[in-house]
């Protein structure tokens, strides 16, 4: 397969993981014969410095030309001073989402075995807990409209959602848990809110075209709970934008490393992906950075253009990592960034 | 003191419970020489059962002529099954709360030491989380206007705050705060939300009044991981009435029981004491429900009328007999509801 990959790799830690990552594709695309294009172009703090914009039209052109974006992290503390700043890197991030019109955001959340004693959580109850999380990116109540009354004593915002804007992105995930365990949890309000029982209908509607896979139902606030509770429970989880927001943020902690976590953000056209972790400022440059959330993204872009054995390969080479702890220090390891970015790239290339 | 109390042992294992707390608020009166008066009225399903509606006049009468009201629990599975249904239990509460304007829900959140073992986080972790959450429990998007389109397309949610409603659970807030250990952390979003930046205005212009208080900010979503990641690092946490729905019922996991769990719902006027656990219908009559938490909502009545060292009392009583495993088996003891409440009146009445 030919692919054009945009590399964005952003601040911060960004270049230093992201470079770990093109060389793992390069090493993928050795391995099963494909061409994978990689071309770079500024980001967040970094397009600011050199266009003043934190989205520079030609970072945007390039994405728009790619068949994915392979995306590092934004953010630069001298910005961070400055809340009310007009020009700030995240609006690069959020621009950019906007622009290609990623409207599903999916991480998967895995405890893997030999990090369970990072996780805050006991072992006994997350071992095993393998689940995703479909998010709608682009609609619901962070991009409704809002307004302060003339007074200032009184303030509204505007949860909105339409039929299609639900259907596509819980046709994606029934898609998903058709190759999983085929189990759909929507999470909601719909004992309240009136945008949640949309949400339920449409996606009971649409279950029926999914008839192998089981869909239940959870109010937010309990799915709050079960998550700690029991989040082995879980295979696939879809939910609204904010709701996504709070839920997705909690269960990164059951893994016990934030520097492992993958996301994709896709839509009809176009698709990025990024690690959740942000720039991480104090670490850039000193080959402490944990590449393997990046590297795990990149086997999301894998997966995404159906190169199953490809990502399986990226993700077995990181397993095996972790278990022999060639691995950086925030999990316990004693290797570099570069260093574990090469033992993945040898084992994609020549896997044990 | 004289204390009419209002009495609402609604359904399930709500009775049973709820004879347990009144047996030791009648310790209390007779240890400390209060007057304490008990009237009991149905609610709920009891309520639907004698008069057809879940918040019988009388009930309301009693409540409004009261000092405060006891409540136990409410929900019957002979309604669940008719989610459709015009008449059920729940709406006795709801109804309730706004007839008495009860707009702050507090809820006290403990790690309590020899049930460190129960809880699903490590116990390094919890060990001495104590914390509060003061939920604005009238306003905000469960309240308001709420539309579906004509043509069933769209539907919308409303999210609205005064600076009024904000003004007043925030005072009552920073009062409980300066007799804790003196910090709030209000939890918003107000990186998106209006409704969050006239939150975040409107406390920080109230912190004024307080300076031996500090306030600090958290978002919601960093709070939902925060929550889990370090608990011991919250005092009081001030929230709207969504963001408090979620991350309480999250937080009610930390302890490891939630039948251990108490809640205050406040207003200008009166003031609601109710165990946040349910009325377990599958319990029911066989002597196995827990009645700390209700006693625990007892000693919060006591509180709320500045009775501290009788409040105090009933705590001292309680952590001593969850050491002493005097409990139900839901925490590991092997006592019926009654044993424990008759040893937790012998302990009011005749401290250790
Ligand atoms: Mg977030
Ligand atoms: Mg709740």
């Amino acid at each position: 397969m030919k692919l054009n990959i945009a590399v964005l790799p952003g601040d911060g830690i960004g270049p230093e993981i992201m470079q770990q990552s093109v060389k793992v594709l390069e090493a993928v695309a050795e391995r099963f014969q494909h061409e994978f294009r990689f071309e770079s172009s500024p980001v967040g703090a970094a397009g600011i410095e050199e266009t003043g914009d934190p989205l520079p039209e030609a970072t945007l052109e390039l994405c728009k030309k790619s068949d994915a974006v392979l995306f590092g992290a934004i953010g630069d503390p001298k910005y961070d001073n400055h809340p009310e700043a007009k020009i700030r890197p995240e609006q690069g991030l959020l621009r950019l989402r906007k622009e290609l019109g990623l409207f599903a955001n999916i991480r998967p959340i895995k405890a893997y075995k030999s990090l369970l004693e990072h996780s805050p959580l006991r072992p006994e109850r997350i071992e095993a807990a393998d689940m995703v999380i479909y998010r709608e990116l682009t609609s619901g109540i962070y991009y409704g409209e809002r307004s302060l009354s003339e007074d200032e004593k009184s303030a509204t915002d505007t949860c909105t959602y339409t039929v299609e804007e639900i259907e596509r992105i819980a046709h994606l995930a029934f898609k998903s848990a058709q190759k999983r365990r085929k189990k759909v949890t929507l999470v909601d309000k719909a004992n309240v809110l009136e945008t949640s029982r949309l949400w339920r209908k449409t996606v009971t509607r649409l279950a029926k075209d999914y008839p192998d896979v089981d869909l239940d139902f959870l109010f937010v606030d309990n799915a709050a709970m079960q998550l700690i509770l029991n989040p082995r429970q879980f295979d696939l989880i879809l939910t609204e934008n904010m709701f996504g927001d709070i839920l997705s943020d909690e269960a990164s902690i059951i893994g016990g490393s934030i520097g492992l976590l993958a996301s994709a953000s896709v839509g009809t056209t176009y698709s990025l992906f990024e690690p959740i972790h942000g720039s991480y400022p104090q670490a850039a440059g000193k080959g402490i950075a944990n590449p393997v959330a990046s590297i795990l993204s990149a086997a999301m872009l894998l997966e995404h253009f159906n190169l199953t054995k490809e990502a399986q390969a990226v993700i077995d080479a990181v397993e095996l990592s972790i278990k022999l702890q060639i691995s950086t220090s925030d999990i316990g390891g004693g290797h570099t960034t570069k260093s574990v970015g090469d033992f993945l790239e040898s084992l994609v290339l020549e896997p044990g």
